[in-house]
């Protein structure tokens, strides 16, 4: 195990690297990003009950999909109908305990789809101010994601003592 | 470390019970499922720079709520805001790897507020879909959560191969 500080360096950078990877559309490195069991060395020929290191992931205002295969193909479905994403991080938030790291960030998304009926230009930009929780996971290949949970903010940031307050 | 599905069937009666404590608007109890530093053996009294066992929270439609004092103060909020509250959880799924475990589920919500201008009838019920993400650390007084994130669902679920795919 590192020093604590290179842990917290590590998982930042693996968590940049992996938004990367999605405004690049690059599906070979956003794949490469999802834990497997077999980073973990499970054998994954055998039926594990604890389902270690199987991987989960929420998009905004989507239910939960469990396992590689949907999850990686949500990933293919939305880039086909993304010309144009950015990710602008805030308020990055690493806690790393043992071989665990939990990331926090406000994801301000700017992100254009295909234009209308086949046309040419890009789709109208939109913005998003969506929050994550991020479980990466340490394995000998890196940090891996184990877990991405992201959702839309839509109560007032500004006062968080008011009578707002969705349950 | 027990065997997995030990393990399984500890972290969902956590889960379970995490969740009843909210219904019953039992603050003291939902405040000893949120993990400490302390829990994890760490002295509270030095900057640790990993944050290990720093909790955050994220309630549906609100930003990153970050440490025990934040989160606690959402939850003693909500309970102010709130009369009833009822959670039916359907499709629950575990993952534990080593000491983390991560339980996704789905959050059928039926809640009812205060009456309006302080009459003594309840509020309107409300039902609420939301799904969430909960990471679980393994402690000596058992699980504890490290992390919550739920969010409302806003896309369909019948047809996950259908062209409304929110980015």
């Amino acid at each position: 195990m590192n020093a604590p500080h290179i842990d917290v360096e590590q998982v930042e950078a693996a968590n940049t690297a992996f938004y990367e990877a999605l405004e690049q559309g690059d599906f070979e490195t956003v794949s490469e990003f999802w834990l497997t069991p077999s980073d973990l060395g499970i054998d994954e020929s055998f039926h594990d009950p604890a389902d270690a290191g199987v991987v989960s992931c929420v998009h905004p205002g989507w239910p939960v999909l469990t396992g590689r295969g949907e999850v990686l193909r949500s990933y293919a479905l939305i880039m086909a109908n993304t010309d144009y994403i950015q990710f602008f991080l805030t308020d990055v938030h690493v806690s790393v305990t043992g071989d665990t790291a939990l990331v926090t960030c406000t994801e301000n998304i700017l992100s254009g789809g295909p234009a209308p009926e086949g046309g040419d230009e890009l789709g109208p930009l939109v913005g998003q101010l969506v929050v994550a929780t991020n479980a990466f996971r340490r394995t000998p290949a890196g940090w891996k994601l184990w877990s991405h949970h992201a959702s839309p903010v839509l109560a007032e940031t500004e006062d968080e003592e008011g009578e707002d307050t969705p349950a």
